[in-house]
């Protein structure tokens, strides 16, 4: 008895967890109840509406086949559902014609119909651009059925037929009715907030790979849902993933978006839900990159602590001015706004340029010179020349190379040092780092010339400096693809169009309740 | 007339085309019409059956809801449907009692209790982890409201329960035997072949990448599909994009894979379908690596063709080994056979070894030594020394990196150059490179200098030449992610129990027609 309690006290708790975080949850289901309600009070009809009365049932089960949580989703089901049956009602009239001149033939007529009429809609159904409408391919079928099936009962062909598509069209009406005109829940502004939840995400996202990457963060080991691109808890992942992840989400918003009429700010005929994905999908082109360049720090190769440290301002500018151009489109969204200044870009190039010439500058630290084949030919041509150079490459080595290495405290920031590990939160969730680790195969299995290990050492050297310029080259073609993404906006604000910022500024606050819950249009 | 029997004529080619594409299409709308015809026999009932005749259209309009492509989605909804029947039922028997005893307020309390349900069924059924069992509750939703309906019509809660609780198991009946005895398609069959696909395209796509990187193929404008992830006919993105963005469809298979029953290949209780969708999961995370190479061919900042041809040997055998071990994971999984041999990835390890090295010996290639700042120090230093030096790093760029460019027709493969430029399908649906492009903004924009200009020009070709260390990174990471696929192929061949092919030989072609037809588990 306790253990029951307990378990209710759970369940309500979850229940009442649900509809804090998302008030509209609780609103659609008391939204669905009433239209249920209000249609059962049919039931009470008396003469001369009996009949209507006693198939009133068609008009309840069409509400809950047809109320869905947004408007176009309802929409776009209503008028499928209206069209399978209008036309299953046509098409059954004329098969019941048909089967009655038939005469004693007739019920062999009705199986044979019945027979082709569901094979034709399966087979139309099936075809990839009818996708959308499967849910009025069925509607037709078990229109066509019941109107066929009852109509040989009863004799009354047309009578069903008209009674069914009134109650029908009564169940529909009262779903939109209801669903629009108390608290709108629209697909559009669903897909609007996707959009910019998706900026923030990969903004964050970025800063985090960043700062990572400076901070040396490595994964003792990788959790195996990032292994096999499951949902995970790593907030970086989760960043990015979300915004790769929500292609599905948003078709099937934009399906429904476009169901619904003007309303709210997107005040307008044809609103371009079409462009809002389209700058989405742009958006996910530059979180590949992000993806990227975590998979620098998932990578057994490992650039070194010191020699990340040489360009750590300049990667933290770009990936600071990188999420800063994130966030201020997300912002833009947002407002509806278009673009205020057209150097938005500005900082964040210069950023990368700095970058790209510090790498330039600097890019004998990405590099092993020791094993560089010219360097060491001079000595068997020249004698002397050659040993001051490779003395000088192996002076580099020690003065350079070697100095940067005190730099682990430079600028204060760096408590984390080289050998930070995140915490494997279960240890059963995580596959051993070992299992995934190339050089551990390709440079310790052979290991039975001491000197060729030797020489493998130094090749992994070599291979962790030259992660350290795959995360900078990936860092940098992300900036270059955020023109396309401002492109996209760009395009976005033109067709939307979103308001001036420089000639307007009205506040689009989102309304209270009231407002919006008699907010029908 | 005469265009009206062309577009028959065209909607015909389509259908036919549809159906020799994928003649299960075909087989399943027979199979859907069967089952309805089946039922409408129903309608011909003649005493003491005629309750059953009357009341036939629930077992029709069952089979229209439940008759799914795969098996395990026509199981999963019929178990659905007839757990929400039953507890419906019951839930509206108990409701019919307490409304009979509250007499003349009956009607009231009718009302509210299809508000409470109405509103709870629909709470709940929006908790995410309900969300397979949508269609449960709407058919939960649907006969509570209908017995309750027409129970208070008639007088008669018990006799409806019971009559559409069996016309509806009759229904799901019918659907199940049909769908299962005559030619079954198994979802968890379509997850597999899937599975397979994803390897093959991945492995396509990998050859791809590689040999366009290799014959400098360049995107003169890149299609705005792909800068927006949108399907485009490029075949190298369509391979991955197709392996990435197969999650959904997986999920969705593994949903109806888990309720068939052991049958054909699958013959265990519980077949680990989780294991594929983790498989593809690892052939993900490989994917992307994939994707990141492609990147380097789409970005504006292009490594110059001869010192891609330094690389030529080593990156393609990278490429080739890496689509060899992809395309033989393929192979075993369709096969249902465990490796044959350890050394799986010891041809592609060496491969990227040896890449490896020869990116070590030959890193000066890749960075830009003229500008170093050690590199210009010495002279200021030491003079003498210096100069050498200088001259020594002149020298090489002269002698090194100047007389590759004669490789152009190396190998004799390389016909295409470095001008080869891949002709835009759709103007319109192109935009222009220019709008991309980070160098033209970065390097033309601020020409105010002319030094500084040339100082820009440079890091321009540094940083072209460390596209190439990316792109070979990246391919090394790709190598790398291989060990975590085999790992997932081998634990997926542990709990599917894959044959052992050192045991056995035995050829798992698929059945012919007949066989499958009467296949019938």
């Amino acid at each position: 008895m306790l253990k029951w309690w307990s378990t209710v006290k759970r369940v309500t708790g979850k229940a009442l967890e649900m509809g804090r975080s998302d008030p509209r949850k609780i609103i659609f289901s008391a939204k669905t109840g009433l239209a249920l309600t209000l249609l059962s009070f049919l039931i009470f009809l008396k003469e001369p509406f009996k009949d209507m009365s006693l198939y009133c049932v068609w008009a309840i089960l069409t509400v809950v086949v047809v109320f869905e949580f947004s408007i176009g989703a309802t929409l776009s089901k209503s008028l499928n559902g209206g069209l399978g049956t209008l036309l299953a009602g046509a098409l059954s009239l004329g098969m019941a014609e048909l089967s009655t001149l038939a005469g004693k033939w007739e019920q062999l007529i009705i199986i044979i119909c019945i027979f082709i009429v569901g094979f034709s809609a399966t087979y139309t159904k099936l075809y990839p651009s009818f996708k959308p409408y499967e849910y009025g391919f069925r509607v037709f079928l078990i229109t066509y059925c019941f109107i066929t099936v009852s109509g040989y009962q009863t004799g009354e062909f047309v009578d069903t037929a008209i009674n069914r598509f009134v109650l029908i069209a009564l169940g529909a009406a009262v779903s939109l009715v209801v669903n629009i005109c108390i608290y709108p829940i629209w697909a559009g502004e669903d897909l609007h907030n996707l959009v910019i939840k998706n900026f923030m995400d990969l903004a964050t996202s970025l800063e985090g790979v960043v700062s990572s990457y400076l901070h040396c963060v490595e994964y003792k080991k990788v959790p195996s849902k990032i292994l096999t691109y499951q949902a995970a808890e790593d907030p970086i992942y989760n960043g990015y993933r979300s915004v790769v992840e929500s292609t599905s989400k948003e078709d099937t918003l934009m399906g429904f978006a476009v169901w619904e009429p003007p309303h709210g700010h997107y005040k307008m005929h044809k609103y371009p839900w079409k462009n809002y994905v389209k700058l989405s999908g742009s958006l996910r082109h530059c979180a590949f990159m992000v993806m990227a360049m975590h998979g620098c720090i998932l990578s057994e190769i490992q650039a070194p602590a010191e020699k990340r440290q040489v360009f750590r301002g300049e990667l933290q500018r770009v990936g600071c001015e990188g999420a800063k151009v994130l966030r201020e489109l997300g912002n833009k969204v947002q407002k509806m706004e278009k673009l205020d200044r057209e150097d938005l870009l500005d900082e964040v190039h210069d950023a990368a340029e700095e970058l790209q010439k510090k790498i330039d500058k600097k890019s004998y630290l990405l590099v092993n010179s020791e094993s560089w084949e010219i360097g060491n030919r001079p000595i068997e041509d020249t004698g002397e020349e050659g040993e001051i150079l490779e003395h000088k490459s192996r002076s580099e080595a020690v003065l350079d190379l070697r100095t940067v290495e005190v730099a682990h405290s430079w600028d204060g920031n760096l408590t984390l040092g080289n050998n930070h590990v995140v915490p494997a939160t279960d240890a059963s969730q995580n596959m051993s780092r070992k299992q995934t680790s190339l050089p551990a195969h390709i440079y310790h299995q052979k290991s039975n010339a001491e000197i060729k290990e030797g020489q493998q050492l130094k090749t992994f050297e070599s291979a962790s400096a030259l992660s350290l310029t795959t995360f900078s080259s990936l860092l940098i073609e992300f900036v270059a693809r955020l023109q396309n993404l401002v492109d996209s906006f760009e395009e976005l604000g033109e067709t939307a169009n979103f308001s001036d910022p420089l000639e307007q500024r009205e506040p689009l606050k989102s309304h209270g309740f009231w407002t919006r819950l008699f907010n029908c249009s």
